[in-house]
């Protein structure tokens, strides 16, 4: 299977199992503010938990659902990221976002429950048979999304919004590391985690990845499409934010990405060619037009 | 020990675990405004959680961990349900909430990171040696925080404002059941679960606590003062909601707030004298006055 067909072929996977998750709670706005949250997207975190758990010997019946966990947990981010206190952001994937479409208390309480369900999802026996393994999802998450992980990113992307000057591109970095990296580091490892063997190289890979992402995000913010990208561009030159493309360039930022995806598959050498689709990712994060 | 002391007892030793946890994330606006939200409070689910693990022999060494996370987790709640789009409240514990003393984002992202906090607690080793229990730590405070169980209750506590008719009885207890009851119930379980011991007895001595706890909120509503309150009365009225006092009259509130504080005593019968601790405080939630 292609790369872009193994995508979606997660995709749907993780979709079901979200969907299952979501069926007992019936039909309040909140609940369906929840499944809106959680439809579309590339699903690029599910991807990642799948493909290194098969990396592993792991089937995708076992691994769907830490990737359904880890992309409900994304979407709880993206939904208060898109409130009007924070990013305010009417489009999301293409369609109006939650306190656009129902209200802002709804968003944030579907945002919440979502948060909620990843850890649901983790700590269910499906997600492992050993409560060990579980545990060890669970605690590594809460640190990755947490205010050491990307909340701590967030607020320092609130933070630079008001401060005196542009940040460097060190500080762009850690900002970075938190608001986007921690997550996907985590899809990365998970694979790993469920089969109980080193992350090392997972995570080596993801975090290059994770920084390749967010450089393609600040080109796409230059060069990208509104209707193509599913949400508002041009926003941070708007803003007068500092990006990777203010700080390099728009060439150095593309010289840096084809950089990280290149370290990103050379992390996987120990993989040899069975990790071929994780290295097609790499390289499609980097090239992505959405 | 009495019960005010004990509760005093558990307050300060659930305050030293909140502050250890979120001693290493520095000082940025979010983390102190996690910290702020953490301040004060009576520690009542905090104080189940110790005394309830005391009764089956669990060190308060070893509860605390558990107490921590439920009381983050409520500080969650609470710092969501202050917000302008929530119940808009500027004062909670006598104090200005978060995003009148910061911002609206800084709001957001403060309970954010408090709920996930509450999970880091739990997953941690120093919670129970056993990945099993902890593991069930988890599960049930999703489960009763989630969109089944407490945002299902704020849910139809927003969705009560704008209905065509004030709630019924029965859908006032539904609401509450979600919104207070469901973490109170986790509080009183966590000690049996701890123990790895039926939960029943307790579970059924804390769902009438927290039914209790719910009718004595609207008692204070109609009579409390908000100096001692430390936060806003008179609103329910204000807003024209149904309450148990609009329902049941003010008499008839607090012959049914006796009622189940008896029906909470009672639960505990099994336990003897050792629970007259967890009694008195079913008592003192009936009778409170903040």
């Amino acid at each position: 299977m292609s790369f872009r067909d193994r995508l979606g072929d997660c995709a749907g996977k993780v979709q079901a199992r979200l969907d299952a998750a979501m069926a007992p709670l019936g039909e309040l706005p909140v609940v369906e503010a929840m499944r809106w949250a959680c439809g579309g997207g590339k699903r690029l975190r599910g991807f990642l938990v799948m493909e290194g758990a098969a990396l592993h010997e792991v089937a995708d019946a076992r691994s769907v659902h830490a990737a359904a966990a880890i992309e409900a947990l994304h979407a709880y981010s993206l939904v208060h990221d898109d409130l009007p206190c924070m990013d305010d952001d009417d489009l999301r994937r293409g369609l109006p976002t939650i306190h656009v479409k129902w209200d802002e208390a709804t968003a944030v309480l579907a945002g919440d429950a979502l948060q909620t369900l990843a850890f649901q999802l983790l700590s269910d026996d499906s997600c492992h048979p050993d409560p060990a393994v579980r545990i060890d999802m669970v605690a590594t998450l809460a640190r990755a999304a947490g205010a050491e992980g990307m909340v701590r990113g967030q607020a320092l992307d609130i933070a630079a919004e008001t401060a005196e000057h542009p940040l460097t591109l060190a500080e762009i970095e850690t900002l970075q590391a938190g608001k986007t990296g921690a997550l996907i580091r985590w899809s990365g490892e998970a694979g790993a985690r469920l089969a109980q063997t080193d992350p090392a190289p997972l995570s080596a890979y993801a975090d290059a990845l994770g920084r390749a992402f967010q450089i393609a995000d600040d080109i796409l913010d230059v060069e990208g499409d509104a209707t193509t990208a599913g949400k508002r561009v041009g926003k941070d030159a708007e803003a007068g934010k500092a990006t990777f493309v203010s700080l390099l360039g728009l060439d150095g930022a593309k010289r840096r990405a084809a950089e990280l995806v290149e370290e990103s598959c050379a992390a996987l050498d120990g993989y040899g060619s069975r990790a071929e689709r994780l290295r097609d990712c790499a390289r499609f994060v980097a090239a992505r037009d959405r």
